[in-house]
């Protein structure tokens, strides 16, 4: 799988062109991208239009901004398209379900396969254990100001999905009776750990967890490519992580 | 959902009893059956014969000796049943697959819901991350003789029907280094653990865990009702704790 | 050593006794005394002076009222005494106090060895990582009322001696940077877990866990045989379970 | 605390540097000495006798080949030194207990306070739990050539200095009863992990989990640092991170 990382010169794109040279997922670097023209070991374009033909994929680290140009370059070519930038204006979400009905675009809120596989046990959890109670605990650097953290919002609303009736409870003081339905959010804040959720989901005889530890923002580009190697092939269309995993 | 508890007087079939005071799984005690004839604070009859109609389901905590004519009882009844005994014999296996024809059968050589669960999770993340290290430990009472335990074993061939390769290493010592095919199997032998299993699944830059802690023998008689509650309503065909998960 | 168990007949009493038949701690069964005069299995007698002389230790399960009769035996026969009870008044403290000047008296508002244990840790880890971020996670069944746990708070005021200007946190919801001396203490309410408590050091660099697992309630007569055998030689004196641990 | 980073210009140097800018443990930098005299962002001299006069202490983390030059220069101004190289030879292993009769010298195998820490309070565990069963695991990444970790024998000998009978068993298969004095030692390797260390203590009725896990080699220059603030005003003599522990 031959990838064009646009964005090749930021901090992700760097990382997606040292897993390439791992041969992660299969994937090989057809060419970098860069507005700065300069990618520090890989060769790199100013523009699109100057990469030869051939590319299987296009990995994005770029900017929201530069949604137009990269899609119009990718329903030209038919290229399949990972967007992993983030920020997008009306106009340029607009622009993106557009190309995705000529063109495969993947675009996801988040990049992190882990925690999309993390989302989808948890909800198939909910669904054959609907008697358990069920608790989020996540753990964060110090430095982190948002608590609960956006991921664990987003796992218990997986939750919610299949357990409508289901309330979050931030934390836990004072008197009185866990309700079945609560789902508790418990916010570790310490040291510098990059982020870990963990889904406990309890009977009175067995408790299953469901654990997810990033020990790096390289996860992001290994979800990219993970989600380039599943892009080849597929007929135009939008898909996000969630499909990768399609329980 | 109204329960015939087969083998009501031995230990499992007297959890059942008590799960079912809380409705657990919306099941509520039709009666109970014992060849002894009594089951402290239960109705119990002495066979099934005497046992008036009405039940929607058997949970058969008896023994694999009963299941002639349990098998024959529920076929004229037209009454699921779930078997939750071990040891049978050729004979008896073969009148499973039968009555299996003209009713729903349960019959899972693991009882525990919460494995079953864990094993088609393991088999998803192996599926999805194709490059990841993956290892399992295991947690033992002190008198457990067999290791890795059976559960482990179940788990990491769960894991080879994705990953053709996989090659089992029992514990590691002396000098080299890990291939990428192999899943390290870790036996802790400690106090009085009734059995926790845990997978480990990590890349560079995630580590996915999944865990199952069983707190007592108790979860057999709530994956037995649980088994119950998916056979009501199932068109006749041998059924098991797999097929309650189905990815 | 041999023990006298005061109170044989409660669940707590018959535990103790269980232990004996092990050898636990290096523990005989000396005598039981219960007012009802009955203990199933074990040898009872209605009244401590019905007791035969010899004994080493008298572990008392029984009922704070009990506390006068019992400390003016063990003061008369010249016995050390584990006293188990809680609940007592302020006259039956003072008289706790007062035998503690003629035998040793054991008399501590936790009878778990382990959290006792966990405590000291704390404090010592406390004070070789000033700058650690410190958090406490604890786990109880749901039928708990008070959160966070009462040991739990034991715990963060053992290192609150250490770190005089620690402040508790409970739970973490919306915006805003952990300080440096908060504790986050964290109460998760899910299945029948009989008490779990987890504390958390982190630098950037490195993370300390120390974790302790009620299993059972056993673990009080398990701590009161290790207070017995830790009781047996010492001079007269009120200990408690920090004595046993030293550091 | 003024601090002479000797052998700035290396990778642990270097992260040494970067925590004295952040004040940790009241850490400053006085100046850095290199042979290459060049230090990314820090001031630094290309030999110690260019040092200006007035250090509290200095880190070496340069190379065990400059050792005699170093406790010469120590030795003259009386300044306390932490030796974190390795591979001593003999003869600069007698000039490191030479110089410790006139000035402090912090030299220790192992130059993380937390596995120190940890070593204690598993001896403190196995001392208080002479009944308990105990077991390490240990996780690494995938590139690690031995097994068990050199760390995970330092605990497992630790533990023995207490409980002599103690047997070391590396992974367990096949059938057989665990017995009472075996400490299991399991090595997990996967993915990029720095380095996880676990010792599990139990008994029938509770468990204690004594956890580290290193984020990063950080941990060196923060325990290089430690020693150094324990170090300053200390009489000469020997130390090692077991001394800053002290139970």
């Amino acid at each position: 799988m031959k990838i064009i990382i646009h964005g090749i010169a930021g901090r992700m794109g760097a990382e997606v062109a040292r897993l390439t040279e791992e041969g992660f997922r299969g994937a090989e670097l057809h060419a970098g991208v860069d507005l700065g023209g300069n990618a520090s070991g890989f060769p790199c374009f100013q523009s699109l239009d100057q990469v030869p033909p051939g590319a299987d994929c296009i990995v994005d680290f770029s900017n929201h901004s530069a949604t137009k140009t990269l899609l119009a370059y990718a329903c030209k070519t038919k290229t399949p398209v990972v967007l992993a930038t983030t920020g997008h204006s009306e106009k340029e979400l607009a622009l993106i379900r557009e190309a995705a009905r000529e063109i495969p675009v993947f675009f996801s809120a988040n990049m992190s396969l882990g925690v999309a596989l993390l989302a989808e046990m948890a909800k198939k959890a909910a669904a054959i254990y609907p008697d358990a109670n069920i608790e989020i605990v996540e753990i964060h650097h110090n430095r982190k100001l948002d608590a609960p953290s956006g991921t664990a919002l987003l796992l218990a609303n997986a939750i919610k999905e299949i357990r409508r009736s289901a309330s979050f409870v931030l934390g836990r003081s004072g008197h009185g009776k866990r309700t079945e339905e609560e789902i508790g959010i418990h916010a570790i804040r310490m040291g510098n750990i990059v982020g870990t959720h963990e889904i406990l989901i309890s009977t009175d005889a067995e408790t299953i967890t469901l654990k997810h530890e990033a020990h790096s923002r390289a996860l992001f580009a290994e979800g990219a490519l993970a989600a380039a190697a599943f892009l080849c092939g597929k007929p135009a269309g939008l898909y996000q992580m969630r499909d990768m995993i399609s329980f």
